[in-house]
Formats: C-alpha cells, sequence, structure tokens
C-alpha cells in the first residue's frame, strides 16, 4: 500500500482558519494517510490557570501525574476530536491515541539519570501494523494524539514527531510504501530565516551536522532531522519538512 | 450478532480500585460489547478552580463553548482513554466519540424555549450502524463518551444514558440481539433506598408512572427509565438497572 504520513505542529491547530485551511489541503493527498497532531499552548494555559508549576529539570519539562492529566484532556481530548468532528473524509475520520487498538506502545523512559516522569519513548517493534492498516485498507483515516500507553494500563506522553517518524518506520518495516511530511510554519529548512524562498530543496542526512556546526540548521531543527534520519535508515521512501499549506505537495525540503 | 451494551456513570469512574475491578467484570462479559461512560465531576472541579461560571436555566445547566471544550477534554480525553488503556480485551479496546467514523450523529437541541447551548439529541437513524458492527464483527471493543456532533464540524455535549440508549436502539433495529445494562452504585431500583436487597426484580413499563407517583421511583431515576422504554420499544431484547458489579450477571431490575 502507497501511505502518506502527516506530521502537524501545535500553531496550526490554534488558529481555526488556519486548522481549516489545512485540514482541507489535507483532503486532497490521494489514498491512505494518516494524521498525527501536536499539542499547542493549551496545557501550559490551563496548567498556569490551574496554578499547577511546571516542573523543569536541566531546562526539560518533566510530566508529572497532573502535567499528564492535561495532556491527555487536551490532546486527545480537545484537539483530537475536534480535528475529527472538522475532518471531512466522507465520515472515515478516526481519532486515536496509541492505547487505542494498542497501536502504538511505548516504554516510559528510565528514570536515571533524569526522571521525566510519564513520558513514553516509541519502538518500531511495539507499533501494531497490522491494526493500523486494517484500518487504512477500510478507508479509514487515522488522526493520532501523541497520547501513548505501556500496555499495562499506563498513559503516557511522548514527542509528537518520534511519532510520526516510529509509525512510518514501522510501517514501512512491513512493507509499505510510506511518504512522511513534517508540515510547519515555514517552507521547508531555511538558509535565511527571514526568506522563505531559501528553503533547501534537498538535504542529504550526511549534511546535517556540517550545516548545524556551521550554524545553518538550528538545534531546536535537529530533533525533527534525528527523526528523518531513523525513517529513511528504516526504509520511509521519501522525507519532507514543509508548510502545511502545501502538504499535498512535492514541496519544500526533501531530507535524502 | 448478540450484542451486550454496558452504560457506567461517573462515580466508579473516579475511584480506581473500582474502575479496576469493573473493566475486569466487564471483560467476563462473552462475545460483542460496547462500554458507554459517563462524566464524574472533573468537569465541575477543573471548571471552578479555572473561575469559570456554571450557566443555568431553570436548574439546568448550559452547555456554552468553554464547557463544551472542557466536557471534550475530560470525557473523551481523560476519562475515555485512560479506559481504554487499562481495559484488557486483548488489546482491541477503541475509544471513541460520536464523531470518530461519524458512528453517533446529533441534532443540535433547538434554541427555543430554551437555549441549552452545544447539546444535541441523538436519533436512531443517525447511528452508522454499519461501521460500529463492522468493528465488532472485528472483536474490537467501542469505549464511547458521550461527545456527539452534527456532521458538520462541531463537537456537541450529549447525556450519556441517551447515546446507550440510542445505540442499543439502533442495532437492535439492524436485526441484532441486544442487552442494555445501565450500571450503577445500586442494585437496582429500590423500594427502600436503605436496603440493597430491596430491589425489583421485574419492573413492567407501564408500571413506571404508577410507582413514580406513590414516591417509589424517584424523580431522577425517571430519565433512565425513559431511555430504558424507548429501548425496549424499538426491539432491545433486555434492559436492566443493576450495580456495576454484577453487570456480566442477569440481576438487577429488569425493564420489561
Amino acid at each position: 500500500m502507497d501511505i502518506t504520513i502527516v506530521k502537524i505542529g501545535g500553531a496550526v491547530i490554534e488558529n481555526p482558519d488556519d486548522l481549516a485551511q489545512f485540514l482541507a489541503a489535507f483532503e486532497e493527498i490521494k489514498g491512505a494517510k494518516i494524521l498525527i497532531h501536536g499539542g499547542g499552548k493549551d496545557v501550559s494555559k490551563i496548567s498556569s490557570a490551574l496554578g499547577l508549576q511546571t516542573k523543569m529539570v536541566d531546562g526539560r519539562r518533566i510530566t508529572d501525574a497532573e502535567t499528564l492529566k492535561l495532556a491527555t484532556m487536551v490532546y486527545a481530548g480537545f484537539i483530537n476530536k475536534n480535528i475529527v468532528a472538522k475532518l471531512g473524509v466522507n465520515g472515515k475520520a478516526l481519532g486515536l491515541s496509541g492505547a487505542d487498538l494498542n497501536i502504538v506502545q511505548t516504554k516510559k523512559r528510565p528514570s536515571e539519570p533524569i526522571d521525566f516522569g510519564f513520558v513514553g519513548d516509541p519502538f518500531t517493534e511495539l507499533v501494531n501494523t497490522t491494526e493500523l492498516v486494517a484500518l487504512l485498507d477500510n478507508k479509514v483515516t487515522p488522526v493520532f494524539c501523541a497520547i501513548t500507553h505501556d500496555g499495562q494500563g499506563q498513559l503516557l506522553n511522548t514527542n509528537a514527531d518520534s511519532v510520526a517518524s516510529i509509525i512510518a518506520q514501522a510501517i514501512a518495516i512491513a512493507g509499505h510504501t510510506v511518504h512522511l511530511n513534517y508540515c510547519f510554519e515555514k517552507t521547508g529548512v531555511l538558509t535565511d530565516i527571514e526568506n522563505d524562498d531559501s528553503y533547501i530543496k534537498s538535504l542529504p542526512v550526511a549534511d546535517i551536522e556540517k550545516l548545524h556546526q556551521s550554524g545553518i540548521i538550528h538545534t531546536g531543527m535537529l530533533p525533527k532531522l534525528d527523526n528523518a534520519k531513523y525513517a529513511l535508515a528504516n526504509g520511509v521512501n521519501s522525507v519532507y519538512i514543509k508548510h502545511w499549506k502545501n502538504v499535498a505537495q512535492n514541496m519544500g525540503t526533501q531530507i535524502c
């Protein structure tokens, strides 16, 4: 099967007009497709409103029980069901967490050296490609949030870029043709951050470290590029970083 | 197909030990089964913590945009995914809102004489039994929250007892054998509220009004009994009101 996987970030989701425009563009993608969405700022906003303390260690957020609860509410509840309700796809949109049909099981990150709390790391062998491909065979469009589970009753918060990559890898390993698209507010990886026309059309994995050291690739882009690299290593057929408006086009930065 | 439908209230969900015990009992039900869960007090608690005003008209709660957002977060997000993660059923639990696969579409309640806000009323002809039965055929155990949608992008809050009843009715109309169970913290409809042994074993629909007028049936029980009545009228094969501990047993009050 030929499968297109699209990861969309939080910023689009927070603007209803942008979301409508994105979903219309997403519908233009032909054939089997999977949407994975990130979070946005609601968790932080509600967390502050409730007076919860954001726990940080070494500048990284810790997912304690309360944060996990809020993340599950916002990602699996509000954002996921709003996308499902607004996505046409002939009434075949299906909102999913990793716990549903046990499709994305993860492992709680070890508590040493840093205990990040209820965070799950994904593995290709823990993706239930049988159930996922059966849904696609039935013309369903799965819409994933990045809440996963450990298979023993515990929900876990997972990085949405990683969920998109691991699903792409697992499906590729299962023998399907997979196109992975990371969509955000830029046209691609830019050589000049102020100029949307300056995107790199083709970025070989081997050049990433060099471009990072020369300051062209910013540190914040590195985790996405790592996910792209793993995807290609495991047989994903194409990986793009692109503007969400171009989700159905072969435009943007192709990692190769 | 022989299908058991179980509605569970909010109180069980809020106590982790009770929830675990209920889910273990639910797993004992043989064959195809569907779980529908209510809400609990989280929406009110978070709403107060955020300083939102509960809007009431004639003693009834109004679902404004903020309340709908919170309800979607709590019901479709936190409660639904926790149940899915904790329910074994061989990894075949699937959390759903009515928007997912367009299974429970509802109509926004008319704004006259009272505008209840984002509330949806269900109809048997708006239940997508084809998709639902296809899931059951595939050994999936659907877990529904009572968030539905209007089919045009708008989520709606719906009464969970009504969702359970409408799904039961629609499946019965489609020709299946359906058993509907309303589970709560009592053994059934009690003649003496203090005595759990006083439950009515068999309650004919024709007796409900009489028992209500004589004060034996409390007003709060009436909407559930109305839902039971509609279910029987549309061909649902059995309707029980029972304790959640007895979910897999033919115990409690059978409405007939």
